[in-house]
């Protein structure tokens, strides 16, 4: 597993970790967003030109050819094993930048500095690197650990407010995967206060759940699954929406999936029908309304073509209570178009 | 560390390990070579023509298009978590397949089925996978181990002389590492033979010396860098060839390397005068003359770039005798291209 960092100065604490390494061995990959709004804090204008790249903010830019580019310039400048890439974006630059990074000569030290709150409490923890290709998500990708995830929530004052509820459903989600307090907590809070001090121990708490799962199944083979919980509808949606053109963000989905997925726990494991009822109205009273992407038989034979399942019905991971999980619940065809009727 | 199988009978062992494996999971890579010589001995006619992939033999094919390819045929046919691509080949098919398999989804697994003797001794050993990029040999690349290593020498009985002999160099060069005895073997034997019975053991020796110098140093952080005796001269030799188009096979220019570094051990580490005459008489009677790839002078500056030294002299792998090993010998200006008039 790899160090996580939570600070309010990430300037002071990148610096302190590329103190002794010199300025031709630092590499540095942003997006448009964080190069606009992120590089000032982080004080590196020691950097040459030569060695940053920028991409365009979207899933579409975590491409082989961009991949192809931060081994080019790296390559180029002569990165040689102690050489360093500073990822510093949301999931995008993450995982491309992961992926750039564990390839190069057989794998160079990376940095990981999330600037979204989606990818502060997700997708810098995990191990997980990945391109998009052949048009499906992260089919290409390795598993490495980035040197240290640098978690400094003063990025977020910058943040859109649909990119900050984008992150605080997967808060959500992994607030109902640990316990009754930490729950409490996340419905407490305010996603519009993230960027607050009092916010950053929340992030904590909520990567803490994400690191104890992903450290107990690190290659995925069981019990990571629950990460899961609210994505197999939430993917659905996502695809759904991208043969529509619609824009979803991925924590929209989520939150949306949370709702169907929780409805299914209350049916299948006996989640208390109170507290389900409780999560919905958070849920609806803070996402705009889950666009019409699509009928419940769209979503369900997505789900269906997903998995490539042979016969009816869906796995999902399912709770019988918060910090209660069961991986592998069979769900039949009438149940989960019940469920995604309550979306 | 991987499973490595000696056998003399490759279709067999594969059949084995494919038996619970479904036709539609297994993909095939293959170099022409492989491709018409070897494919009968494996028996893999249930699997479709749409999940293989020839590559044409040489280096120029160990590249991020061909990656891309394999890829391509990977997703198109829904390669998934238990599939497996069977890489059938020289160190260039185990190489780029290795790479391919580990990146795809975050690595499905591979089985190497090494047809040439330098792959059997040397390339399928190790857990180095890797593509060139940017003119640079293995530029990208990462480290995995495929699920086994098929070694099986009858696929010698069609490889032309020069490659047998370009395998044996690193036999040697492993030999040298080893200890008397083992090079006393090496030195007797005669790579004519390679396909027969009686050679598989000693391949099988060779292979034990590298595997238990990698065990030791799976990251090539140390020791492993034993792996690299003759071969800073030998890189030298290639890269002067390549810039002039000359052939000079990778164990070739080993050999050569073989002589110089040995002769640099004589003179800084007490390796006995006498034992390096037999070696470099031993080379000097089977390989073809080294070409006229460059003056001393010309292989010392290559040497110089390929380290980024930025002083003089150059840092050796050397020997004191067979089995002591001496890294990081520094070696200065003189002494090296006097080493490289013995060639």
């Amino acid at each position: 597993m790899n160090e996580v960092v939570f600070t309010r100065d990430a300037g002071a604490e990148v610096g302190r970790r590329l103190k002794e390494v010199l300025p031709r061995d630092v590499f540095v990959l942003a997006d448009g967003h964080s190069q606009s709004c992120c590089m000032e804090r982080l004080g590196l204008e020691r950097i040459p030109e030569a060695q940053r790249i920028t991409l365009a903010a979207g899933e579409e830019s975590k491409s082989l050819e961009n991949a192809a580019r931060i081994w080019s310039m790296l390559s180029e400048r002569k990165a040689r094993r102690n050489s360093v890439l500073l990822n510093v974006g949301g999931g995008m630059i993450t995982d491309i930048g992961g992926f750039a990074a564990s390839c190069f000569k057989r794998g160079i030290r990376f940095l990981n500095v999330p600037t979204t709150l989606l990818a502060q409490v997700d997708a810098s923890a995990g191990g997980k690197t990945g391109i998009n290709f052949g048009g499906l998500k992260n089919e290409v990708g390795t598993f490495a650990f980035p040197e240290a995830v640098v978690i400094d929530n003063g990025f977020l004052a910058s943040l859109p407010e649909r990119q900050r509820l984008s992150g605080f459903a997967e808060m959500l989600k992994h607030a109902l995967l640990a316990d009754e307090e930490h729950l409490a907590k996340v419905m407490g809070a305010d996603a519009a206060q993230a960027e607050t001090e009092g916010f950053l121990s929340l992030i904590r708490e909520s990567v803490a759940v994400k690191a104890a799962i992903v450290q107990q199944d690190p290659r995925e083979k069981g019990l990571r699954k629950a990460l899961n919980f609210g994505h197999t509808v939430g993917h659905a949606i996502e695809s759904a929406a991208l043969g529509r053109k619609t824009e979803v963000f991925h924590g929209e989905a989520v939150a949306y999936g949370l709702i169907a997925e929780l409805f299914l726990s209350v049916r299948k494991t006996g989640f208390d029908g109170k507290r389900y009822e409780a999560v919905r109205t958070f849920i609806r009273d803070r996402y705009p309304a889950c666009p019409a992407v699509g009928e419940p038989e769209e979503l369900y034979e997505r789900m269906l073509h997903d998995k490539k399942n042979e016969r009816e019905g869906v796995n999902f991971t399912l709770l019988r209570r918060p910090g209660e999980i069961e991986t592998d619940r069979y769900c039949g065809r009438e149940e989960i178009l019940e469920a995604l009727q309550q979306i």
